[in-house]
């Protein structure tokens, strides 16, 4: 009889950079991005990881390290892991990877956070035509509870989990995600039918060196050329896992990922501490550096037993994700609907996006009548467990979205009450969250009833 | 002392049509349809609702009902109610009508419902494209589960409510929805932003006399007649509640609706003993004639006070609602996942409704391989308490949405194992849904890797 | 296809006393009890009840009823009702009887309850010799919730159950009931260990032929007087389930009763609105009418196969219980904890009945700060949502046990604050329970240091 | 801005004897234990604890080391800490500590932990003399879950929680303790009113300068000798709070404990990875070493203000607690019942701890139907997150107690079914508990019906 403590496959330091980690981390996805740990299945094996930007943002009195980030280094990841089943065997393409997760949390002597809005002109938001500033609100951890001294009046247990954790593609996949996104950057402002209350954004990242981490793969060499020019860069979530975003994603839960190369390569990333669905101010959850305590098992064959296709190739499939029972309940909840009609009285049809914006939108006037500034309720709404729900998607011309939020985790009472709403000393939250000012060309949108 | 049980104020007798009921029902929204009971704050009062198609969908062995429906009758709703306070002073426009949800249920001695998937070129639904057919399955109630004959081996609880409840628009506001729907509806296809794997169904349903009954105010009078011109469909969801589907609003909940006219003017119907978030198939509910139990407060003042417009006037507004402590808990979950690419590999751009779609075919293609066919899983994910969140909508350029699924409604183990998927005679699941044949022209989508 | 409305099998009508009920009531257990209703296995039928006293207690402003109650009259109980299988053999002895609750509620039309504490020489309570007087609180339903004029500023969601659920026990079980009830009200004072803070009331309640009603067999006749001698009272919970009290016994709940005579002869009443764990006040619920909704099936040799007996004879077993997922849920609680030890300062051994009931009383003091008065707060602990839980059972000579209370019950928040208790007419909560004196001569138990 | 890391204020070293530690530890309450720390209100600090015994139980493939313990030596505990506030008053008698778990959890690197019987004469536990023989079951944890070698077939998340958590006491209050627990150890058997089939165990566990540990204070000194001659022994739970074994004191919960000299004194210990509720086996939790990270407020003048003393002095307090929204959350249950007969038939009189009893053996009973031997479910039922009640204390004779299992920690589905208990390998479930034989003179109970 051993006791099983788990075994630390990926250690990092939070003094030196990512790429002078001892397991040196990358932030692109790529078959040939080399594993930098071997793991088991069964074992249960812990695996520490930098917060998402990899230290650029402080714990001190600025937004400004937010305003001016260099976004083309995100995220930084640990691994890749290598999985092998008891004979050593390793997981083959076209099993499925069961990664369970036994533990997680911040890195002892490292617990704050933050969470922020980016400039519109670097990097944006859901909401970033209607608050175009780079601001940020940095968050104190108390165990399992978070507080921030820039939005104070709330507190709350955290739903931690992974922002990001993926297998490594294959390169016919890596293929499919390059040509998709390059189509969409290079032809979507003509052909692709998009709705511009959405689009004031980049419309994809495609791959490039500038910034680019290949974790033992040495920078400068033409193999690191070679890489860096096809690797994806690991903004958005696709058929690998990736960056989910999943905010249930916590203790107890568990992935099925797919696996496209041997071995599985698995890496992982950008933790954080508390997520609302959507994680709506893009650094919107309390990011944070973090460990992970992961078991892994392998489903022979899985992909093909559990995993259907959904487009013209083998490759187009999707995680099964499954929640367990250890997460914060909450009993009571204040709903915020919102339609798909937009800022402008414009009809679209059955966007769901846009219903989701309105009923943050009314989320964030509703609750900056108890005290707050809207640029708190946003960040607020990206980082606490708020739950964004399709309610109706078939209700031609509107979808209805809703956004959910546990009325416990504010210290005062939010529920519409007869009477008015309390004025008062008690209402003035300060601080406020940390701004930079908005310096750029790009419009804004004004909600043309809010001053009435 | 007195025992306040609850006021009957609407009934309905499921002997006649929704049009021959001693208080007669509507099927529009319209500032003029005259109030047919009177209630007041505070006290409890009881509404029954005839299902949202006043009966024309049987009990029996075939899906011609729904294939064939005529859709310019739905929804039959129970009301308007007036609402006045304890001084017989009505709601005014600008209050909130706080309602209350103190009781609901189906209508007894009617213990049944049924869910269906439209014929794609009448109603369609939101996975139209990939099945044309209209389908039925009919449930069973026992207390509060429900089980079908058509879809065995599940059984849930229902998280009963009204698919909708609102209040009556101003003719101001009326007019609001008619401009943008007609504008949507005459120029979206050329103008809109527009993704086409979702537009395969009409893009509005403007004001049409066909079909068109007004309560209290007779047919072929003139007055009919200029309202039946004017008045709107009830199909979405707008600001004065009407279809939110929010699958939540079950007993315990309030709803805080923005008072438009004098006596607030609340409608309700649509009652569905169950549903899943998205309603996806869009006759998706367990849709069922009920009853409802209310208590409505006054807050006068109310939407200045709480609710901020989000659009071109202050009657751009949402309701808000608050979710109470009963419903059904789940704690084990299977969740899929989708992202903004189509089923041709196309890329969209932050588009949650692509993203959903693809869960959701996900789901179904998933569950699939336990027995049962892909029209009973449309169907089923359409009623069941499961849940569909905008997981990430910032990380460009995927929107990522999960559709997540309680593990304890099925009679099996639907968790990925190693080892093969149980297959063999426990599997067979019959008899299927009802099902008619398509005879439409539109083209179907096919899964270009299904069948490999 | 047929919709399963349920069966109406037991009807009752509140205008009529209980033994003039069309199907009579009976308040005794005995095997020759005659059935009054068949049901089949997977059928779904209803039960209606009265209120465990048979509407003695009323709606009004006096404690006198409760006070001078007759108690050799209650419980009354719907039923027997005989179960038989699909080929129309009923339950045999030996099986076990699977009663699923579907449904429940209050009666339509009677939508009250009341709670309430005997005198302490009629009936008495668990605290009976601190709170010696008949004291009453009415509850008023508004569909889900219940409040109460006599105790202010608390609301809660019923967990609505069956108080008394069970079998008729054989004759053989009903000796042995008979036998050991003897010995402890016979001797109990001499030989029995017993702790003299909890023996303020009687030791039992034998069979007695004053009160009794035993359904369809005739009082005065010779049957009757027989069976009238030899019939077990309803008061405590024993081997075939009865008076179990168990609160979460709610809609989606399942029993496993073991048989003792063929068909089962199930009987049911004493409905609960809502009681929190142990009942504390004795008339301690939310007592009220109703009904209930079940569904029964028949496992073959069962209680063989599922229940071991627990002393001499086979018959010494207990039901086995399963509660489903659908109840009113709580996030937050305040616990209040209680140990062995007496008021008088003396030790017991590992006693949980004398922790509970410290428990009880500490958790009675520190509301009362909040407003009420002590009579309040015990009726509120007997009938809200509260668990009264055995925490520690072996650490001599200290029992644990707890209470804890669900906060979200109340409009105020009862945590303990730095700052004093606020103190001010909002907390006059008034009017009070309606409150009896007490006329007796037993001795009352003073709290020595409640006065310092 | 500083980021929070907790104060390590009381480390352990698991390679030395408790009595090594840098900061010694203790095993008794006394007023005149010196505190070896110092905290400050609102700084979030960390304790860390050895497991109850000191190391003594071992993870190895024997009980003989839970047979022959030395129990005068439990429990080890870490402290005392002297709280103060922000002007570095200390807590002073009469005010109220509020303690905040902020997070908790085994040691890092001795993840593992065991569950025990005791002896029949040395310690016992709840139903030794059904099950005299010392037992021992080894758990692995892996993350939030346990898994044994020696009770196949459950995992399950833990519920963690320190067992012990207290202030000091005043010489006041331990002299009342002492005086009590003499009392009930000299003339309980024959003065007090004991239940038999409870009371094979020693009465109490009086003050021993055996095994006696003082922290600070150094053994053979005057005053250690002085002190270990009164210092009460830490097994029972008390007014200062103590042993409480509250198993749902977990991550996010508060303690308010009354405080009885200056400083409080506030020392912690006996971590439990998970406790079901009662503990039965006495050493019944997962025992563990582990650490806590708590938050100390002071509310000034609390006791008087919150805490009503109930006897005859103002220190029969007790502590109040705060469960909070972080726990595993379980949907569906299996209940097993007991009332206050015994195995012998005989009936006692609303006994809570013989229904408990009774429930807990019906619910080994059934369990071991399932393949497992009676030892491994009565351990099992001692540390899983199991739920115990007092459903009713009211209906003479019979208290009704309640043991509730959650179905989920089985890999097997446990509920009752129409058709036989499956039997053959897959129920083979070994190997067993680890199993001492017992060499002593007391009777055991037997079940009188088991063998029919």
């Amino acid at each position: 009889m051993a006791p099983p403590t788990p075994r630390l496959v990926v250690s990092v330091d939070l003094k030196k950079k990512p790429w002078e980690q001892v397991l040196p981390l990358h932030n692109r996805w790529h078959p040939e991005i080399p594993p930098v740990a071997h793991v088991k299945v069964s074992e249960v094996f812990r695996v520490e990881m930098v917060d998402w930007t990899g230290s650029v943002i402080k714990d001190d009195d600025s937004a400004a390290d937010v305003k001016f980030i260099d976004l083309s280094t995100v995220h930084y990841l640990s691994g890749p892991i290598r999985v092998v089943d008891k004979n050593e065997t390793p997981a083959m393409p076209g099993d499925l990877l069961a990664v369970e997760i036994c533990n997680l949390g911040p890195l002892p002597g490292d617990e704050w956070g933050y969470t922020a809005t980016f400039d519109r002109e670097n990097g944006g938001g859901f909401l970033t035509d209607h608050f175009p500033c780079a601001t940020k609100a940095i968050w104190y951890f108390e165990g399992i509870y978070a507080y921030s001294p820039h939005i104070p009046g709330v507190r709350f247990p955290g739903l931690t989990h992974p922002g990001i954790i993926g297998t490594a593609p294959s390169m016919e996949l890596l293929n499919i995600w390059n040509e998709r996104e390059r189509e969409v950057e290079e032809n979507g402002h003509k052909s692709l039918k998009l709705c511009e209350v959405l689009h004031s954004r980049p419309l994809a990242n495609l791959p490039s060196t500038k910034g680019c981490h290949l974790g033992k793969i040495k920078k400068g060499t033409a193999e690191w050329e070679k890489i860096a020019k096809e690797a994806a860069r690991t903004i958005p979530g696709r058929e690998n896992g990736g960056n989910c975003d999943i905010k249930n994603l916590s203790r107890g839960s568990k992935i099925y990922l797919p696996v496209f190369v041997e071995g599985a390569n698995l890496s992982t990333g950008d933790m954080h501490f508390s997520q609302g669905d959507g994680e709506v101010s893009f650094c919107g959850a309390i990011e944070m550096s973090g460990f992970l305590e992961l078991k892994c098992e392998i489903i022979r064959g899985g992909m093909k037993e559990y995993l259907t296709p959904m487009g013209p190739t083998p490759l187009h499939v999707n995680p099964i994700f499954e929640i367990g029972p250890v997460e914060p309940r909450f009993s009571e909840w204040l709903v915020f609907e919102g339609i798909s009609v937009d800022e402008s009285g414009r009809q679209h049809f059955l966007d769901a996006s846009v219903a989701y914006k309105r009923a943050v939108l009314n989320a964030i006037d509703y609750l900056s009548k108890f005290g707050y500034s809207k640029e708190q309720v946003y960040l607020l709404l990206s980082c606490c467990p708020c739950e964004g729900r399709i309610s109706g998607i078939v209700d031609a011309p509107n979808a209805v979205a809703t956004l959910a939020i546990p009325t416990a985790i504010f210290d005062q009472d939010i529920r519409p009450k007869a009477g008015k709403v309390p004025i008062g000393p008690r209402l003035v939250r300060k601080p406020d969250v940390l701004r930079c000012s908005y310096d750029g060309n790009l419009p804004t949108t004004k909600n043309p009833a809010a001053s009435m």
